[in-house]
């Protein structure tokens, strides 16, 4: 559940977003893509939960492994359903993770 | 719901969470964290969800608000009772982000 990342510096995805009404095949997808995004080159993990807001973050070895997701040609397909369908608002933050502590 | 952040750079602490069983005094100290937060010098914004893991997400104008919060008196407790008591395991990352975009 929470994602075993190793030492920084890597780099984290924060995905946040606010759903439309109904599935529309979102779950299906979603899953999918999870699937996926783990079997990217420096992929490191993710982490995910939905309330009002949802949040998915997701965490790289590098820049240029985000990049290529990005533009992954399943992914696109995804993030243009996400735009057109699922999501009635999103924001994507790139960000680099310089420090970690936890139990 | 969605945190309105400025343009980057600027910072995010991603805290994610297993919580124990029962409340505990959580979900009281867990908004009363929330507001002391959004008065602190620096802060831009939070966004939080919880499923099986909780994920919430602070956004800081700078490094130091950040420090600054951390050893906030109150927040020393809540971080003291959050250790004993309310999580089983937890990560904090510290990141700079440097690109933002979405709808």
């Amino acid at each position: 559940m929470i994602a075993d990342t190793p030492e920084p510096p890597y780099y984290a995805v924060i995905f946040t977003s606010l759903r439309t009404e109904g599935d529309n095949g979102y779950g299906a997808m979603s899953e999918k893509m999870v699937r996926l995004a783990s079997e990217q080159h420096g992929f490191l993990g993710i982490e995910s939960a939905r309330e009002n807001v949802g949040i998915t973050v997701s965490y790289w070895s590098d820049i240029e492994s985000i990049k290529k997701w990005k533009a992954n040609i399943d992914h696109l397909e995804a993030q243009q359903l996400g735009h057109e369908k699922w999501y009635s608002s999103f924001r994507v933050r790139i960000s680099k993770v310089d420090r970690e502590y936890g139990i």
